[in-house]
């Protein structure tokens, strides 16, 4: 199958097979060039996840869990403890890439959880059990990019009109590069195919999302590639799209949502929730469970990183777009009110508000 | 005085002192390059204004007007017939650069109606009264400029708060480029200098203004120079500093408004304004008189320009940032309902909802 192909051909993240290396999709080089590069050591890929070669809240998760059990596989210890003293040296440093994902922490505690609970194994035994841990949360993510998917395409069936496309709205990559497969907010879209839906039944508007441009670079790419008809429009041209009753539903992903529903995501994220308010077009945030953070109450908790000025001032071409003095704005990411939110597609099931309750019904 | 200096330096059109050229600086190489270029034919005075090498509906339409002025005095007819007729497919061509700013089509009118009006006299006098009459334009524009910018300022004024600087959003570039002198938008900022103020008493956010960056590239370079305090932010993070309570008051210019209100501006101010009263922060509109389109009953009927696909995916470096493949919606304009319009500032005086009835009490 095409799709099945090409999905495979891009996996963001993967373990080379002599265990020895990291293999990622250089995201940054996309779309003009499809690379893959081999990481080993920390630096690399403390560099790799804060430069955003791999990027999205499930594939950070991913990409540190395969990193850590790499370098923890290299901890020349047979003491328990100095072993579990040096994985936590490391895990520290890899915790510093970036701040706002919580999938990164999740991760890395998950890798953490289970070397405290194989106290009793040899080191090498953990060590193995580590890149086992790690692939297990690469085959998980699939399924739960696949439920959320067939959730999502449960709410895309209801919109069907004969012979309409259903026009879709999303920001950012939350695509099959920002998971292990088949992304979130754009499972439901990869589901369609895999039902039978034709590429032209649905038509995906990717914001193109500044400064990184993941929507145009990222989201477009993939889609255009399995034949999904696609357009993109600048992040300030949406509200067009919303006003001229183009978008019918709006499918984003997200870095982390607090207790109460609150969601932080790429900037703009918040944009596009307060314009489909005001038009009315229901809005729905994908959300592996692994992003619910239900130890943070709301979303004044969640931390913003804050990013380089020169991806706002010189784009990607080292070429100054702004003058030399000026102050620049450049937060990577924004918080939506889970106001705005219409409902939260979990792989447990959807969620609407009030959120907590939802969340603790599924057991989060 | 600096400012003054600066502001006329930047003079975004004028006429050559022989009569023999429009001296325009390009706005395109802004702000690496400060240069003034020369254009005598009328496939440069259309390609100028095409390219946006001249821009801002006010400049625009000075810059018809000087052209026609310059075009006209070239042809070589004594007949008031065959002049005018040979005028009017001048006019016509000038006319198809651009659909939206409305000033283009009222300073080229303008111009037909002194032709109309001179009837009487000799085709050299005429040609003469034409260089006056786009002279005119553009001296009128600097006064219109000045008294929004005073009625805008009193707007500041009162938002200020001991110690606190007061926050501006602004949207697209409103500036002493995109008029004679002075802005619209920036019109009450130019002015509160004036008065006194000092550059670091407001904060000016710029929206970068995608896709061809008016905002960072053209009225962060005029603050910056002046000494204000400016920081620029992509498109899609305007919603955080609203949320933050970091901006006070929204300025943005127009292209054309309706006689209802609605109003035509550059792409993304119809996504500031729903932004904006979701938030609660007062959203003005800066029109000179000229851009009010009494003949255009609402936004409905605005011709909106849709421009090149290549203005969105590959930026300003020719170097692509988007699949081959994928469709491109790039209207250059939005309409902006006057539901979301606190007030509209014209040179007449400040108008409010309902605009139709504001604006015929102030002749309009």
């Amino acid at each position: 199958m095409i799709v099945e192909d090409f999905l495979n051909e891009i996996i963001s993240v993967r373990m080379t097979n002599d265990k020895t290396a990291l293999d990622i999709i250089d995201q940054t080089l996309l779309p003009n060039k499809i690379q893959r590069i081999k990481i080993h050591t920390k630096e690399e890929i403390w560099e790799a996840i804060k430069k955003l070669r791999v990027r999205g809240a499930p594939a950070i998760g991913i990409a540190a869990a395969y990193g850590i059990a790499l370098l923890a596989s290299s901890i020349e210890e047979n003491n328990y403890d100095a072993f579990y003293s040096k994985f936590k040296v490391l895990k520290e440093y890899l915790e510093s890439s970036r701040p706002t994902a919580v999938n990164l922490f999740w991760a890395l505690d998950r890798m953490e959880n289970l070397i405290l609970s194989k106290r009793d194994k040899s080191i090498n035994e953990i060590k193995q059990l580590m890149f086992e841990e790690a692939e297990c949360i690469r085959e998980e993510d699939i399924q739960i990019s696949r439920k959320i998917g067939e959730i999502g395409f449960g709410l895309m069936k209801k919109l069907k009109k004969n012979g309409h496309e259903i026009g879709i709205l999303t920001h950012c990559n939350a695509g099959t590069l920002a998971t292990a497969k088949y992304g979130t907010a754009t499972a439901p879209m990869y589901i369609a195919l895999e039902k039978g839906w034709k590429g032209t039944d649905i038509h995906v508007y990717c914001d193109e999302t500044r400064p990184l441009l993941q929507g145009s670079r990222l989201t477009a790419f993939e889609l255009c590639h399995v034949g999904i008809k696609t357009t993109i429009q600048c992040d300030n041209m949406a509200s067009v799209l919303m006003k001229s009753k183009k978008i019918d539903i709006i499918f984003v992903g997200c870095d982390r949502v607090a207790k109460n529903g609150d969601t932080a995501n790429k900037i703009g994220t918040n944009s596009v929730a307060i314009l489909a308010k005001h038009y009315g077009i229901p809005f729905y945030v994908c959300a592996p469970s692994s992003t619910i953070d239900m130890k943070t109450p709301n979303g004044e908790k969640i931390p913003i990183e804050m990013r380089d000025p020169d991806e706002v001032t010189e784009m990607w071409y080292k070429k100054r777009m702004a003058p030399k003095k000026v102050n620049v704005f450049n937060p990577a990411f924004d918080v939506t009110d889970n106001s705005l939110i219409t409902g939260i597609i979990t792989e447990k099931g959807l969620c609407y508000a009030p959120f907590d309750k939802a969340f603790e019904a599924l057991g989060m």
